[in-house]
C-alpha cells in the first residue's frame, strides 16, 4: 500500500490511498456494509455514489459465512471490485461485551485468505470510564497483539491497521501509538470510544487525536474508528484523521434519523426536507413517512450517505483553498460542544503551524476570537517576535490603526495620517518615523511587510470583540518593549471608535514603564 | 390574494399565498424567466424543482411579444400553469438607465391584459448613491404612480405590488414605506440597491430592511427584490422579508459561477463539487468543464436552484423547530460582512422580540456574545427587571454558578452548595435564603423561575467570552441594586475558573454602593 500528500491545510492533507485493488482519496469516509443485512448494497455504492472504499467486520464474516467468503474471495462476496478494509471484531468486544470466540492469529490469517485490501489485528479497545488498570492493559495486550502479526502474515500485499488505544488516559494514549509506531504498519487507527460521539464530548476527543498525532508517524493515514457524523468531519480532518468509518448512515435511517451537516433530526419532526441531493429533491417527509417501511430506511440511508459524501468534498474543496479553517469555524456553530471543542484548538496553535503551508491560493476571513488561535496568526506573532527588526533608520514608532483597504500602507486614511503626523512633528523626525499599523487579528504590521501573505490577503469582520482588542493591545505593547532600544518615540494614531482605549492604554504603560516619549493623536 | 401566516421566529414568518392560479408557500424564492431566452425553461422549474411560483418581466415581454402574450394569456404563453409574478421594467430603467418607453398606465393596463396573478407599478427605483434630491423624486413619483393604479385597474383578482423606495436614505424609506401602506396593496416590495448585493453591504440592507418592516403593515408580505443568493436568505427572512427573486441563478451559470451557502466559486476553481445535489452528485468539475457551453450552463443553473430551493427549505425548518437565530448565526459566518450585519442586529432586539414566539419546540444553543442579540435573552431581562419580584421569604440572595444540568436547582452543584451555605449560616438564615443561578446568557435565574422556556431548555458553549461574562456582571449587579431594598445579605458561590473574578467584583460594587452585608465563597 501506499500513501502520496497532495494537499495540506492545517494538519489536514489530501492524500492518495493505493491498495492492491485500487486507488482511493482521503481524506474519505468508508461505509460498513453489514454482510448480513444492507440498506444499500455495495454495487449501488460504487454505482450511485461512487465509493472508492469501504469497510466491513472479518469476524461477522467468517462466524457467518466463513467458507463462502474464502472461496470467492472478499470482493467477489461483497460484490465490490475496489478497495476493501476489515474490522476485526474488537468493536462487538467493545459493545456487547461478549469474548470474542476468535483469537488475533486466527483473525489475521482469516483477513489474508479472503483477501482484505486493508486489514485490522484483533485490538482490544479501551472503551470508556474504565480503570486505569484495565486500560494499560489494552495498550499492553494491543501491542503484544501487534508483535505478532510479523511472525503469522503470509502475504505482503495486505496493508495492516495498528490500532492506538488508552482511551481517555491521553499518557497511555501516547504510549500506545510510541509503541505501535515502531512496528511497520501502514495505517494506523484511533478508536474513539462510542460516549464520546454519542454525548457530543469533542473536547476530549480532539485531546486524543492531537495526543495519537504527536506520537504516529505523519507519512501514516489515520483511521478515526466510530466517527461517522459530517458534523465533526472538518474538525477531525483539521487535525489529520484520514479515514472514516460510518454505520452510521444505516442505524439512523433504521431509526428515523435523518442527517445534515448541523446534527440530526428525527423525520417525524421534519416539516421540510432541508436538502438538495437527489432524495430529498424528490419528495417531503410525508412522503417518506407514507413509503413502506424497507423503503423508508432505504431512501433515508441514502440521503445520509449523500450529506456525507458531500461534507466530504467540503471539506476537501476547503483544503485545496486553504479555507478548512474557516470551514471548521462554521460547522463548530452547530453544537456548543464542538464549539467549545474549537476554542480548545488554541492549545495546539503550535500543532497546526508545523503542517498548515505559509502561503495559501485565497485570503483568509478574521471574524472573532476563536480566530486567534488560527496558525496564521501565531505564525505570523512568531515570526515577527523571532525574526523581525525594525529598519536601522527607523528611529520613531508610528502607530496607525487597521484599514479595510490594503496593503495598509497604501490607504488613503494611511497616506492622510503619515502627512498630517509628519506635519507635526517636523522634517527632522520625520525622516526617520517607521510605520506600522496596528491590526486584528496580527498585532502590529510594519508598513515594509505588510504585502506578505496573508497580511494584505485577509478580511475582519467588526466590531471586534475583547478578547481580539487586548490581543492586539498585548502585540503592540510586546513589540515596543521588545523593539524599546530602537525607538526614541512612539507616536500613536488611536481610532476609539473601533479599538475603545485598550491601545492607547498598553502604549501608556509600555512607554512609561521604558521612559519612551509617547504622543497620542486623535484620528480626525 | 390572500395571505395566511402560520409560523413564526423572530421577525420571520411561513405563510401561504394564495393567487387566482394557486397557492404557494413563503418564504420562498421566485425564479426569474426571461422571456427571450432560458437556461431552465418554465416546465423543467415546475417539474424537477417543484417550483409553485415565478417572476417574469411585463416591460420585455411587452416589446418583443406584446400581441402573442396578450393572445395566449401569460401562463400558457410562459407554459407554466401556477402563479406568475411580473415586475414591470423599472429594474432596467435602473440598470440600463434609458427611459423605459413605456408608462405606468400603460404596464398596468398590459400586466391586466395578459393576466399576471402579482403585478407591479412602474415605480421608480432609487438606486445608490443617488443625491439625496433624486432620491426625494424617486419616492414621491413612485407614490404617485402608486396612487394612479386604484384609477387605472379594472381586474379585481390581480395582486399588486407597492414597491417602497428611498435606497440608502433610511428616512426617505420610512416616509415612502407610510405612504404606501395606505394604499391597498397586497403585497410591498424593497429594492436592494445592486451594489449593496454585490458589495456585501449587509448591514446597510439590514437597516433598509427594519425600516421598511417598522413602516408596513405586517399581514402583507414583503418582497425583497433583487437579493437571490442563499447566503444571505437567513438574515433577510429572519427580518421578516416574505418573497425573493434570482436572476442571479441563471446569470452565475453563464459567467461560470457556481453557487454554495457560503458564496459563489469559479467552476474552473473548483477541484470538487462541494454539493449533494443530482447535478454534483453526478459529475465532477472535469466533466462539467468538458461539456459543452449550453450543456454546462444549464447544469450550473440547475445546481444553482437546487441550492437555492435546499436553504429555502433549511430556513423553513428553521423557523418551525425556533432555530432561526442559530441558522442565521452559522451563515453569518460565511463572510465577515454578513458577520458584522449579524452584529449589528443587537440594535434590532425589540423589533425581533416583538414577533418572537414566546415558547418554542427545541431548546437554544448560546455561543458567544452575538448570541446576547437573540430576542430570549432580551426577552427574560426586561421580564426580569419589569415584573419580577423575589419572594416574600427571601431575605438572603445566594447566587449560584450555572450548572450544565438543568434546571439548575436539580443539580447536584446546587444542592451541594446549599447544603454547604446552609451549615455555613446556620438555621436561621437558610430559612430565608432566596436561591439565584448566575447563568449565561440569562444573568439572574431565581431557582422559582429556572423551569420556564428556555431557561431549562438551552445548552451553553464554553469558555465564555469576555462580553458574556461582562453581560452577565452587569445583570447580577442591577439584580441587587433593583431588589436591595429585600435582600439583608448577599452570598455569592464563586466558580472563578468559568467567569474569572467579574461576578465577584460586580458584588463587592453594588454591595459596597448600597451598603448590603457581602460573603464570597469559594466553589470546593
Amino acid at each position: 500500500m501506499s500513501f502520496e500528500i497532495h494537499s495540506r491545510d492545517l494538519s489536514a492533507r489530501i492524500g492518495q490511498v493505493t491498495t492492491k485493488n485500487g486507488v482511493f482519496e482521503t481524506p474519505t469516509l468508508l461505509p460498513v456494509i453489514n454482510p448480513n443485512v444492507q440498506l444499500i448494497s455495495p454495487k449501488e455504492m460504487m454505482d450511485e455514489f461512487g465509493c472508492e472504499a469501504l469497510i466491513t467486520n472479518a469476524y461477522i464474516i467468517k462466524k457467518t459465512f466463513e467458507e463462502e467468503a474464502v472461496e470467492k474471495g472478499l470482493h467477489d462476496f461483497l460484490g465490490f471490485p475496489k478497495s476493501v478494509m476489515t474490522d476485526s471484531g474488537a468493536y462487538q468486544l467493545l459493545i456487547y461485551g461478549k469474548e470474542v470466540q476468535l483469537s488475533n492469529e486466527e483473525m489475521i490469517r482469516y483477513q489474508e485468505k479472503i483477501g482484505s485490501d486493508i486489514a485490522t489485528i484483533l485490538d482490544v479497545p479501551t472503551g470508556w470510564r474504565v480503570t486505569r488498570q484495565y486500560a494499560e492493559f489494552t495498550v499492553n495486550e494491543t501491542f503484544k497483539r501487534a508483535k505478532e502479526l510479523a511472525k503469522i502474515k503470509s502475504r505482503s500485499d495486505i496493508a495492516w491497521v495498528g490500532p492506538v488505544q488508552g482511551g481517555s488516559y491521553l499518557d497511555l494514549v501516547a504510549e500506545s501509538a510510541k509503541k505501535m509506531r515502531k512496528l511497520p504498519f501502514q495505517i494506523h487507527a484511533l478508536g474513539s470510544p462510542t460516549p464520546v460521539m454519542e454525548q457530543y464530548l469533542f473536547s476530549t476527543l480532539v485531546d486524543m487525536i492531537v495526543t495519537a498525532k504527536l506520537n504516529l508517524p505523519s507519512e501514516r493515514p489515520l483511521h478515526l474508528f466510530g466517527a461517522g457524523h459530517p458534523f465533526m468531519f472538518a474538525l477531525a480532518v483539521a487535525l489529520g484523521c484520514d479515514l472514516f468509518d460510518s454505520a452510521a448512515y444505516a442505524i439512523f435511517a433504521r431509526e428515523g434519523r435523518y442527517m445534515t451537516e448541523t446534527g440530526t433530526a428525527r423525520l417525524n419532526e421534519l416539516e421540510y426536507l432541508p436538502c438538495p441531493c437527489p432524495i430529498c429533491s424528490r419528495t417531503s417527509p410525508e412522503g417518506l413517512l407514507a413509503a413502506g417501511r424497507m423503503e423508508r430506511q432505504r431512501l433515508l440511508a441514502r440521503h445520509n450517505l449523500y450529506v456525507c459524501f458531500a461534507e466530504i468534498k467540503r471539506v476537501k474543496q476547503a483544503i485545496t483553498e486553504g479555507r478548512l479553517w474557516e470551514h471548521l469555524a462554521i460547522r463548530a456553530r452547530a453544537h456548543p460542544s464542538l464549539y467549545s471543542a474549537a476554542k480548545q484548538l488554541s492549545k495546539y496553535s503550535r500543532f497546526f503551524e508545523e503542517n498548515n503551508p505559509v502561503t495559501k491560493s485565497s485570503g483568509i476571513f478574521f471574524f472573532d476570537s476563536l480566530d486567534l488561535s488560527r496558525p496564521e496568526v501565531v505564525h505570523y506573532k512568531e515570526r515577527l517576535t523571532e525574526r523581525y527588526a525594525p529598519p536601522k533608520t527607523a528611529k520613531a514608532l508610528l502607530l496607525l490603526p487597521q484599514t479595510k483597504t490594503k496593503p495598509y500602507h497604501k490607504s488613503w486614511e494611511h497616506q492622510e495620517a503619515l502627512r498630517k503626523v509628519q506635519h507635526e512633528l517636523g522634517n527632522k523626525l520625520s525622516k526617520i518615523l517607521h510605520a506600522c499599523t496596528y491590526a486584528a487579528p496580527f498585532g502590529v504590521v510594519p508598513d515594509e511587510l505588510d504585502e506578505v501573505y496573508p497580511l494584505s490577503q485577509h478580511e475582519t469582520a467588526s466590531p471586534l470583540d475583547r478578547e481580539t482588542v487586548d490581543h492586539v493591545a498585548n502585540q503592540v505593547s510586546d513589540y515596543i518593549a521588545r523593539n524599546r532600544e530602537h525607538y526614541r518615540k512612539v507616536v500613536l494614531v488611536e481610532n476609539t471608535e473601533a479599538w475603545g482605549k485598550e491601545i492607547t492604554s498598553a502604549c501608556k504603560r509600555v512607554c512609561k514603564k521604558f521612559s519612551i516619549p509617547l504622543l497620542t493623536v486623535g484620528q480626525e
